[in-house]
């Protein structure tokens, strides 16, 4: 199928130039037909009847299949959700929370999650901190810095699979081990010096014995006294909680293989589904730790009186109640359109090789700063005006002409995405608009 | 306009006499029309753009202000929320909730908040108990019911304005004066007798002096010790949670003068919206006493920097993260839609005269027995059969028949709903059918 052909499927796509799928990617026409389709076939056999009841819970099912194949997970690890920050959510409030525990969370964290944070802070007395990943989107490490900020009371990291701001990509598999790993004291003391190890490797504690242990049962560190305690659990492992918003539908994913606790994802980014259809990814280790918190009957089962006897078997614990479902079949054909265009593979290399494009291109626009020294991993390319004209500004200008992209707040700057589906045509369309822009600022 | 000319904008009914409003109700035709077109326009414009996203949060005001005008309160009580159930989870989750506290609710809700509740109870080691409101369904105060289930730590009472499997429609007023008068001790200690006064209504305790009180500031009980804690707050003040998915679109309701704390409902069902759609009520008075659990970017404030500084001002702090914005019109569509045919007044006595025509012609079979012993105070109608005959059985028969009514596990029985528009020659059609299904089981 020709780029070209694949592009008349998004109606959106026919008077604008398009660059905000971090924010919300155009809904495929098929998937608008599907969802039309779903509502009228509600309608006809319903819509509250066992007919129609049991296409819902179908419906649900083949969505959850749909997605968890495109996690490489068991569709029972899935459950359905409004949206990213739901997913996030129910993460967050689902720990049992001790005063005293600590949640660590990356500096690049949408303000959304940033405020639950802040609320369990308050609600449960828990010790909150940031580790600095901005910095690291052009050198330095930030599974070190990570490690480097785990604490023996640490509980959960909180991390973007890719960073909303700066469209840095999270070496998630390394991240999960550092902390499936835990706390490690530190070997060298501050007054010993040791300099700056930021780029090196992960030390390896000597009770390891240096060799390759990351997929190995964790020891129990020496300090745990050996106790019963410590035989069979690592009691120093940290989950981790990933929002999901711009790596789902761009990266190719393995999550088993990549360890992570929480995955929590929309359909209506990079998926191009419709808004208000998201999900979360609970691991089966993850599972027995995490309570549900907003609970409704899609969640429980009952016995023969309406008695509640329990959750459900899997991640459908998480799912409240009554949704938007004509949504779901919108999501699984928007997921299937990209499909016929190649493999999330051939998708993703598109994508980087039209992120490298945009990125050079800016690059050489003299008052234009490119976040990233080198070509971006993903779809998001940000950068930032160097003659002073406020960014809210340009982008408004370029809405007028039919080209959308956003601001960021922090770092203070201009997000522009790509998709596979992207033109280099539309790319020289934004890059000769920015390049005039500053005509009308100056 | 006729009955039958209003009928006809409802797909769903041109095949099927329907009676299942209180698990989903028809959606309008020009309601699914609104929905599609809101997906093209947003398509059109964005969609993701400054465009689409200052549409948003008109469509998102539109909404609430239509939502607001039907409870009769400012539209900045109102938070848009996926359903009633998560509207009733804000509300649980969001208190305070300290070991000991006691948390009541009916022994008619549903196991979904049921469940959230035995969780809250695991989680925060609060104590709940459940009021007998079944057994006043013919007899009995439900009010009384409730002011005898009081105690001194009670902090939050759980009920449905209209029990879901009986109909019963509850006072509403009368149970939020008694729960925001508080715990009372019992006057007559139990040795002295007393026998049967749950027909009677609640007794004056002496330091109210026996006069009209209701609408005074809350006195200081004696046990308090008159200091400074008790001296303008009524820390015996019990809050209000009242599941609404069966009396919003049914009931004229004023909110305000009912005084009730938290107000959950959903647009799907008596409304006719679309699901996936519905609103969480907050009193002015009860916002700064329910903390936000699930946070998302809809209801927090951020600075220049995204920084994040608080929360929205009015109930749009419990608003969460994107939602599909398209059925916004839906449901101001749907709700506009029932004002054309009559006031809210008009509609609830054309519900009330059918329900009573439906309950006197199920009274007339034999093998039939009304849960209630006079006519319905609202458009549930729920009924068991003598026969033996499995209600599950009875309800698959009469699908197949295009008749549509749904079981009841506690009590067991079978519910079957009208509503406005409902006609007789439906209910002609329903009672017919009951008639005569004994004939397949016998």
């Amino acid at each position: 199928m020709t780029k070209d052909n694949h592009r008349q499927q998004f109606s959106a796509l026919a008077n604008k130039a398009y660059f905000n799928y971090g924010g919300q990617g155009p809904l495929p026409e098929p998937a608008l037909q599907a969802i039309y389709e779903a509502y009228k076939r509600v309608q006809l056999g319903g819509p509250f009847s066992g007919e129609v009841g049991a296409w819902v819970v179908q419906e649900a099912m083949l969505t959850r299949r749909a997605i968890a194949s495109e996690l490489a997970v068991p569709a029972e690890t899935i459950a359905l959700t409004e949206d990213v920050t739901v997913g996030c959510n129910i993460a967050l409030w689902g720990i049992d929370w001790k005063a005293g525990d600590h949640l660590l969370l990356s500096d690049c964290e949408h303000p959304g999650i940033v405020a639950s944070v802040m609320e369990l802070q308050r609600r449960f007395n828990i010790e909150v901190s940031f580790c600095p990943l901005a910095a690291t989107l052009n050198e330095g490490s930030p599974v070190q810095v990570i490690a480097d900020s785990l604490q023996p009371n640490t509980r959960l990291l909180v991390i973007s699979h890719i960073l909303w701001n700066t469209g840095q990509v999270l070496p998630l598999t390394e991240i999960v081990n550092v902390c499936h790993q835990g706390y490690e004291p530190p070997l060298t003391p501050p007054y010993q010096g040791g300099g700056q190890v930021l780029n090196e490797p992960p030390l390896t504690p000597p009770w390891q014995g240096g060799g390759q242990v990351l997929n190995e049962p964790p020891l129990t560190p020496p300090w745990q006294g050996g106790g019963q305690e410590g035989l069979s659990v690592n009691n120093n492992k940290v989950m981790v909680l990933v929002d999901a918003a711009q790596s789902v539908g761009v990266l190719p994913l393995d999550l088993i293989e990549s360890g992570v606790d929480f995955y929590a994802f929309t359909g209506h980014k990079w998926w191009c589904g419709p808004e208000g259809l998201g999900g979360l990814y609970v691991s089966a280790a993850a599972l027995a730790d995490l309570h549900p918190v907003f609970i409704g009957w899609r969640g429980i089962v009952t016995d023969a009186n309406a008695k509640v006897l329990g959750w459900k078997a899997g991640s459908q614990r998480y799912e409240i109640a009554t949704s938007a479902y004509p949504l779901y079949a919108g999501l699984r054909s928007a997921i299937a359109l990209q499909h016929e265009w190649g493999t999330i593979e051939e998708r993703y290399a598109e994508i980087c090789r039209l992120s490298k494009y945009l990125w050079e291109c800016l690059s050489e626009l003299p008052d234009v700063e490119c976040l990233r020294t080198s070509a971006p991993e993903a779809g998001l390319v940000s950068f930032r005006l160097t003659n002073g004209m406020p960014h809210k500004q340009l982008v408004d200008l370029l809405e007028k002409q039919g080209i959308m992209v956003r601001t960021i707040l922090n770092p203070d700057c201009v997000r522009a995405c790509v998709h596979y589906f992207t033109t280099e045509a539309e790319i020289d369309r934004l890059v000769g608009a920015i390049a005039i822009a500053k005509f009308s600022f100056e």
